[in-house]
C-alpha cells in the first residue's frame, strides 16, 4: 500500500493542473498523479496532427511541469475507488491511501450506436489515446474520401486538417449550422463558406441513415438516400463524461452522468473532487446545466480543486462556465465567449448588440492585414457584458480573452466602449477603430438615441 | 461666419473620434472637424513608412469615418479661439460660431535646443505632416550612417525600422535602459539584446555633447569624446503638449503646459473640452501627473468628450492613463501597462509579483510558435493587479489588453489565476500554462506557503 496526501485520477488539463497547484498551495505536500497513458496527448491538439504535425509524438504534453513540481506519476489503470477506506485500487495490483481524491477521468466520445455500419472499420470516434491516434494517422493518410459526421469544434478541425492532405471531405451537420452553438449565423455563414472556397463539402440540416459497407466503410448514406462515397468517416458528434469509476463509489452523479460538485469542485464525498470533462458543468449566466467540455474549462477548475483541496483557502469559487471557444479555420480564426443571440433569446434575456468591422493592422495598408468582424451582446438595462463573437486574423484568439474576462468581471458597454487599450500598427487595430471599442458604442448609440428626443443643444 | 453645434480643432485621433462619438450620441447635430493639413498620417505608423511601408500616402488615416458620419470638414489653420463669442477664426479667414468646442491640437516633438548643433541639416525632429515626413523619406533612403537620440518608443522604433534598410544606426539614450520607463530591466535587457544582435548599436548611459558638421551634420559627439560618423540625426527625446491656442485664448494650462482637464474632458472654460496629447494626462493609480501621450488614451478620452459634449451622459469619467504599451521589434513584440516595478517602489506600493515563461503555442511543436515571458505586479494585500509587462509573438499585443482591462476592473491575483479562456493549439497557450493564469498563481504562491506553515493535512 501507498500512501499520498493528494491523489490525482488523469494526467489530462485537469489532473496535471490539479497537481501543480497544489504543490504551489501547499507546499511540500505528498502528491501522486495515476495515468492511463504512457504519454498524454494535447487534446485540442489532436485535430492537427493530421494536416499539420503529421506525427503524434509532436503532439504530447511532456510531463517536465509534473516532474519539476516533484509529483509522484505512475502509469497505470484505476479499477476502484474506495471512500470509506480512502483508497483507490489499480489494474497493476497497487493500492493506494488518499487523504484527498481528484477525479480528472475526462470524457469519452459519443458512439451513434443508432446509426448503422457505426462499426465498421475506418469508422473513427476521436480517442485521445496515442497509440489509437497513431493508427488513424496511418488511415487518414491512406484515405481519399473522408466524410466528418457532426459539425461542432472537432468536426470542422478535423474536416479542414483532412483537407489541407488534398484528400475529398465531406462534413454532415445535423443542424442548420456548423457551430451554431458557439456562434450566431453571420459567423457560422461565414465559417462554412471559407470552409466551401476551400473545397470541403460542407452539408447541413442532413442526417446520416447508414454507414455502408462489407467490413470497411464504403460509402455514408443520407437520410434523402443520397450516397456519398467514404473510405474514412471521423465520428465527431462530441463527448460524454467519463464517471465510470465515481459512479461505482457512489458518488453521486446528474442525469448526465457528469459527476456532481459544488463550487469549489468538491463531490458528495467531501473528501473527493472532480475536475474537468467528468466534472458537471453549469451555466455562468443562468447556473443550468451547460455540457460545455474544454481544456480550459478544466484547467480553471483544476486550479480551484488544487488550491482548496486541504483548506478552502480563497474565495475562488467556480461561478460556471462562460463558454469561451476559438478555432482556425482556413487561416481564419473564429472566436466567442458568453451566450449566442440565440442562446440569449431562449432564455429570455433583453439584449442590446453593438457590431463592428475594422482592420488588424494600422494603417490598412501594413503587410498581414486581415479584417475583423465583432458582435458584442450586452443585457439591455444593465448594460452588461453577455456575450461576444469575433472573426479575424491571429489576434482574435486573445481578444476573445479580453471579453472573457469583461464578461467574469461584470464589464458593461460603457466601459467597454472607453477602456484604455495598447495599440500598435503592426500587432493592432487602430485606437481610432478599436473592435471592442467601437462595438460597444454602437451598442450604446441606439440608447442615446432615445436621449436625444426633445434634447435642445 | 459658419455656425455649428460642435466644432473640433485637429484631425488625428483625438479630433476624429470626439466628432463621431459626438455623432453617435446626439444624431442629428452640426458637426465640424477642423485640421491643418490635407491628409492625416496615422502617428503611430510614422516609424513603419521608412522601413516597412515606404511610403506615407500608404499611412493615411482615411476620411470616410469622418464623410459618412456627415461631419463637415474643413483643412485650414485656426488662429484664435474666442471663449468670449465662442467664436474661432482661422487662417483661411473664416470664422466659426461654436456651441462646444474640442481642443485636439496634439503635441509638438522636444527639440534639445541645449545640444549645439541640432538645427543643423539632416537633423530631424519627427512632425506629423505628410509633405515633410516625405522629405525624411528622402533623406532616411540616402543615408548610410544614421544615429537616433533618445530610446523611448520612437527612437527604439525608428532605430529598428532603418536598420531593416541596411544603414549604420546608434541609438543613444540618456538613462540606463531603453524604454525603462515602460519595462523593467529583464525586458529592456531583452529588447536591448534582440536590437544589439540584429546590428543596431545601443549606447545607455550615454550624453549627446554635440551635433557637428558645417551645414548638414557629419558626427555626433558624446559627453566621453567619442564620436559617431552621421548623416542622419533622428531627434526622439518625446513630446510636449500643443497648446497654444489654448493658452491664447486663456484657458488654463498646468505646470508643463498641457491644458487642464477635470473628469469630463472639460477645461477651464466649460463650453470647452480638451482631449488627446495637448491636454493634462494623470496616472490611473496616484492621480498624479503622468505625461504619458498616446494615440490610444487620446482615443479614450475623445470618447468622454464626443459623448460628454452637451450632457453628462454617462459616468464615464477619465480615471487617469492606464500607460499601455505595445510595439514589436525585430519581430518580437514586447507590452505594458500599469506601472513598472521601479514605478511602483518609488511611489511606496508594497507588492507581490509572479513571473511566468511559456510558449505561444500548444504543442509547441505547431510552426510559428514563440516563448512568452509575463511578469505581473500585485498590490500585496487586496491583490489587485498594478502593472503588467510581456514579452512574445504578435499575440502578446493583445494579451496586454485582457491586462489593461484587468486593471482597469481592479481585477485581483485569485480573479486572473482561474479567470477562464479560449485557447486553441494554433493561436494561443496551453489552458495548463496560460501566462496570466500561471503568472498569478505564482504570485499568490509565495503568500501561501504562509498558510503552511503549522498546518496538518
Amino acid at each position: 500500500m501507498k500512501s499520498t496526501d493528494l491523489l490525482v485520477i488523469g494526467g489530462s488539463a485537469g489532473g496535471i493542473l490539479s497537481a501543480t497547484t497544489a504543490r504551489k498551495a501547499y507546499g511540500n505536500i505528498d502528491i501522486t498523479v495515476i495515468r492511463n497513458t504512457e504519454k498524454v496527448m494535447v487534446p485540442c491538439g489532436i485535430p492537427y496532427i493530421y494536416g499539420t504535425l503529421h506525427s503524434t509524438d509532436k503532439n504530447v504534453i511532456p510531463d517536465a511541469g509534473l516532474l519539476d513540481a516533484n509529483i509522484h506519476l505512475s502509469i497505470d489503470q484505476v479499477t476502484k475507488i474506495d471512500p470509506e477506506t480512502k483508497t483507490v485500487a489499480t489494474e497493476g495490483n497497487e493500492i493506494y491511501q488518499y487523504k484527498k481524491l481528484v477525479i480528472a477521468t475526462g470524457s469519452l466520445p459519443i458512439i451513434p450506436k443508432f446509426i448503422p455500419g457505426h462499426d465498421l472499420e475506418n469508422v473513427i470516434p476521436i480517442l485521445k489515446n496515442q497509440n489509437y491516434l497513431n493508427t488513424v494517422l496511418e488511415k487518414v493518410n491512406a484515405a481519399e474520401n473522408a466524410v466528418v459526421i457532426g459539425g461542432g469544434f472537432i468536426g470542422v478541425e478535423f474536416a479542414e486538417q483532412i483537407k489541407l492532405l488534398g484528400k475529398n471531405v465531406t462534413l454532415v451537420e445535423l443542424a442548420d449550422a456548423c457551430l451554431w452553438q458557439a456562434f450566431d449565423r453571420s459567423f457560422t455563414d461565414e465559417i462554412e463558406n471559407s470552409m466551401k472556397e476551400n473545397g470541403v463539402s460542407v452539408l447541413t440540416e442532413t442526417k446520416v441513415k447508414a454507414i455502408i459497407g462489407t467490413e470497411k466503410v464504403e460509402a455514408v448514406e443520407l437520410e434523402n438516400g443520397d450516397k456519398i462515397k467514404a473510405d474514412l468517416v471521423i465520428l465527431a458528434l462530441g463527448v460524454k463524461p467519463n464517471a465510470v469509476l465515481a459512479e461505482a463509489a457512489g458518488i453521486k452523479l446528474n442525469e448526465r452522468g457528469a459527476i456532481i460538485v459544488d463550487q469549489y469542485t468538491r463531490t458528495s464525498d467531501p473528501d473527493v473532487f472532480a475536475v474537468g470533462d467528468c466534472a458537471e458543468k453549469k451555466c455562468f449566466f443562468t447556473g443550468k446545466d451547460a455540457p460545455v467540455l474544454l481544456a480550459s474549462t478544466a484547467a480553471m477548475e483544476a486550479k480551484i480543486a488544487g488550491c482548496n483541496a486541504f483548506q478552502l483557502r480563497q474565495v475562488r469559487e467556480n461561478k460556471g462556465t462562460i463558454s469561451a471557444f476559438s478555432t482556425k479555420v482556413f487561416g481564419r480564426t473564429y472566436a466567442a465567449a458568453g451566450l449566442t443571440e440565440s442562446k440569449a433569446d431562449e432564455e429570455g434575456f433583453s439584449i442590446i448588440k453593438g457590431e463592428f468591422t475594422t482592420m488588424d493592422r494600422h494603417p490598412g495598408s501594413l503587410p498581414g492585414m486581415q479584417k475583423i468582424s465583432i458582435k458584442l451582446m450586452f443585457a439591455k438595462c444593465s448594460g452588461v457584458l453577455l456575450g461576444a463573437q469575433i472573426s479575424g486574423g491571429d489576434s482574435v484568439g486573445e481578444i476573445i480573452n479580453i471579453l472573457s474576462l469583461a464578461i467574469q468581471k461584470g464589464a458593461t458597454a460603457g466601459e467597454l466602449n472607453t477602456f484604455q487599450v495598447a495599440t500598435h500598427p503592426l500587432i493592432t487595430a487602430s485606437p481610432i477603430a478599436y473592435p471592442i471599442n467601437a462595438a460597444a458604442m454602437n451598442a450604446i448609440a441606439a440608447n442615446c438615441s432615445a436621449l436625444n428626443e426633445g434634447l435642445k443643444i
